[in-house]
């Protein structure tokens, strides 16, 4: 028996063994951490064991078709009046990932801990810690096999939520053999994978919508077209009400038309403060460029904040290290 | 031995027993023809067989990453001086998907037809047609698996390309178990799945981005929030040289908002002829709509063209039957 076989084993006795627990999703709960958690939650209603969940905030509304959501309880709202002698963080790289819920923890706490961050520094007494999983939910359909839990429709629909999140819509380079073969297994639970990609991937807020205008608005397409910038200001944040949450994604815009190498986006924070995103398709190495901004991130992905320039001032910078970066400056 | 298993045999028979091919993939080609017929080829080069693939017009850009895509005979620019006794179609749901290509026939042509559309009409001599097939590229896999031909990480690609494309990045809901686990096979022969998945769904016009900014400029949020409807003028289409195929997709940015059930779209494709396309989310059946105004389609995704209407005039007629349907009309 391998070591990952061995701490499944041991997280299946962890639950077995004991009768009522408190599940915790991480701060700023995603798909995985959420679907993980009510997965967990289906699983101990078929073995009759009784738990509360919790969060540290409120958990997007958008998992909302999830079964066991309303069981969340969101902790900047609600309080609970008991201790718990047994917990299970899911998707939780550190203990502090798991929010401010210490005073929910009896003294002699049993923590079991199942998480694929690989900076997960095994703050539990039992823990299941595999790097090599694309999600956390990869983790729970592994336990579900080793230790001959029932699958069925709603757990199944829990773990392809976590899957298909974490992997970007199975977009991702951790999309592996072994995660398309856990989602045809879920799949065969009939449960609707499309509106589980619907309502996870393609939900979008109106102030994505209308921040997303103003940064189409600003493009410009330089360096002989491989070159395409997009910026939001401080104003057109205060005017649609956009957060930064509602900006992600938009520097792919760029880097995604036909013919573009680079995508830059420079998203002004604050007057002075300004965020750069860096995507490249093929042949730029961004974190390079990043790099001597101050930043750092992947060949393909990249950023950096600049301090004390105007957003042209920050522009000419960046374009300037690009142009050198493309190796173009003497076609210009 | 099954039906299916049976015209497997027969396909692998055509290609084993001959030498030379001529491989046709549809018009307007997408990924799912282009990877098949490219896949296609890859097989008859280790069967030390020769061919020539053709289609109707260019093969788009996108798909150039495939291997062999430059062997793609575009005939709307190149002409062939050769007749063939054995053709091969992927992915043409009749004849005519083939476009003007008789010329290039034998009089004793011998057809293989490989194809998923439940339309298909049987025009081969040979035809495998599995309506159940997610793509084309399925039954391609299919074949591979019957027929015990190798695959390899360059014919692994195309299939994978064209599963990923007819399945819309995996979202659509004929993604059954068997796609994923014939993708997850797939992924073992080390494919770039993520740069695919950038390739061929992520890649955008200029002219897209373009008509999407003045698209969401447009955006109007009614029916207490319920119906986002957007549009296209054609001055619009005129300013910013957009075809109709760069504005494909819009519709689902206004469907996609939090809390929307109906995301409307008109383009005004000359002077009083507007094209509308209706999305909904999870109640409104958009099909009963759309038919009322002469159109068609699908409970969550439907079309229509209005004649002889101005485009607010269009937008008032659609609104009030959206609102009909929408049963709100107690509440305004």
């Amino acid at each position: 028996m391998n070591t990952y076989q061995s701490a499944l084993f041991d997280a299946a006795r962890f639950v077995r063994e004991n009768e009522r627990f408190l599940l915790i999703s991480h701060v700023n709960p995603d798909g995985d951490t959420t679907g993980s958690t009510l997965a967990m939650a289906l699983l101990l209603e078929q073995m009759n064991k009784s738990y509360v969940i919790v969060n540290q905030g409120p958990t997007p509304e958008v998992f909302s078709f999830l079964p066991r959501y309303d069981k969340i309880v969101d902790l900047s709202s609600e309080s609970i009046n008991e201790t718990f002698t047994h917990v299970i963080a899911l998707d939780a790289a550190d203990s502090s990932r798991m929010g401010d819920v210490t005073h929910l923890f009896a003294p002699d706490v049993a923590l079991l801990n199942i998480d694929h961050h690989p900076t997960n520094d095994a703050f539990g007494t039992c823990n299941v810690i595999v790097p090599s999983a694309a999600a956390t939910a990869e983790i729970m359909y592994d336990w579900c096999e080793a230790a001959s839990f029932s699958l069925n429709k709603e757990i199944a629909t829990c773990i392809y939520t976590g899957l298909l999140t974490d992997t970007g819509g199975f977009r991702y380079s951790n999309t592996t053999p072994h995660v398309m073969e856990a989602a045809s297994k879920l799949l065969t639970y009939g449960i609707n994978s499309a509106e589980i990609a619907e309502r996870c991937l393609e939900s979008i807020t109106l102030e994505h919508v209308q921040v997303l205008r103003r940064a189409l608005q600003s493009l410009e397409v330089t360096h002989g077209n491989l070159v395409a910038t997009m910026q939001v200001t401080n104003q057109d944040f205060m005017e649609t009400m956009a957060t930064n949450e509602d900006v992600s994604g938009i520097v792919n815009y760029g880097r995604n038309i036909e013919g573009v190498e680079v995508g830059l986006f420079f998203t002004e924070i604050e007057q002075g403060v300004i965020k750069v995103s860096f995507r490249s398709r093929a042949t730029v190495d961004v974190a390079l460029v990043a790099k001597e901004l101050g930043g750092g991130g992947h060949a393909r992905a990249a950023g950096c904040t600049l301090k004390g320039l105007s957003l042209q001032e920050a522009k000419d910078k960046v374009w300037w290290l690009v142009t050198k970066a493309l190796g173009v400056e003497s076609h210009e």
